[in-house]
């Protein structure tokens, strides 16, 4: 019996290091019924990303005017750059069970648990995982290991995760992502139960009759 | 890492015929760390039930002693025995990390949503299953299969069964169980999901260094 459901709006976040990209490649290939939701942003597409497919790519007048109209669930201006998630990437999919995943930044999830952390509808829809790094010095070594930076990149971006680290209590599940396959298991298994929530059902699972 | 944290207090509930008792038997041979709270009762043993074991066997006066006391989290009088939680079961357990699991009914479960369910320190422990069979159909089955029953007695847990399932989504989590072994692994992701969960840690699961 496949009962009618709303989706979750999932939150993902973890520090530059954590191995999310990673953890969250392998989930969507594991689970069906689990959306990305693409976000917006005015930077330049980089290499390979595609419009629509890794970033919806705006120009800041665009940006701006989706602003103006209260488009935006979180938006946050980086290093020069807007970057943004729609509310038309997320809703009309958590009516229809589709689960979406937002890819965002500590900021973002802040700016989101504030603005809507409350709100009867999102909190039934409303999940969050950080992805941590074992320590502080693993986290180096990742960042380190990658080999193509320069030493201000690394230390920068050393900084940055460790801040994001702190926030770690303000998500509702938190995976320390020390061993791949431990921390690929329990992303699963989270997915799994979160998809068990009564709230979220729209009528009884099981035949009354 | 072992990070300190607090334990559950995990309510399990399923009426006659859901396989409850079968998946909470399992659940204690896969995890440690998980601990039944020991109800009272006034009713006299059967079988091969132990005190202290199965249940707390007290007088009606021992019983009526910790209500004037407020000793218990939940009881009720059930067919004219008294059934309760004494909260010397669960706290102690819980400030120490053990999960505690509260194998009780619908009517117990209600009660102490409604004494505790907006006490933030309850909120941070409490967790709530619910285990229902496929079907009406399925559940009169089953309660016919024991073939050990007088009619009499089965229409009554049937009656009561089904009015134990309207409830279902009083419960953060439901489980169908139409399948025993999938049943049992969708209990087991939600026990190893609830160990995640960021608000029962006392510091921070990775190392700070």
């Amino acid at each position: 019996m496949t009962t009618p459901r709303y989706g979750m709006i999932l939150i993902i976040s973890g520090p530059s290091g954590s191995g999310k990209s990673t953890l969250c490649s392998r989930m969507f290939e594991e689970f069906s019924g689990l959306e990305f939701s693409v976000s917006c942003t005015t930077r330049a597409p980089r290499g390979e990303e595609k419009d629509g497919i890794d970033y919806h790519f705006l120009s800041r007048e665009e940006f701006e005017k989706h602003i103006r109209n209260n488009d935006f669930i979180e938006y946050a201006e980086v290093h020069g750059n807007y970057y943004g998630t729609l509310k038309s990437e997320v809703f009309d999919r958590v009516e229809k069970g589709i689960d979406v995943v937002l890819d965002i930044d500590v900021q973002g999830a802040l700016q989101i648990k504030k603005k809507f952390g409350s709100d009867p509808e999102w909190l039934r829809s409303l999940e969050s995982i950080f992805i941590a790094p074992p320590s502080y010095t693993e986290l180096e070594k990742r960042l380190r290991g990658r080999g193509t930076d320069a030493e201000a990149s690394i230390l920068k971006r050393l900084a940055n995760s460790k801040q994001e680290m702190t926030c770690w209590n303000e998500y509702k599940y938190i995976i320390v992502n020390d061993d791949l396959a431990t921390a690929q298991k329990a992303l699963s298994g989270i997915i799994s139960t979160l998809r068990l929530r009564s709230a979220r059902f729209k009528e009884a699972p099981f035949h009354e009759k």
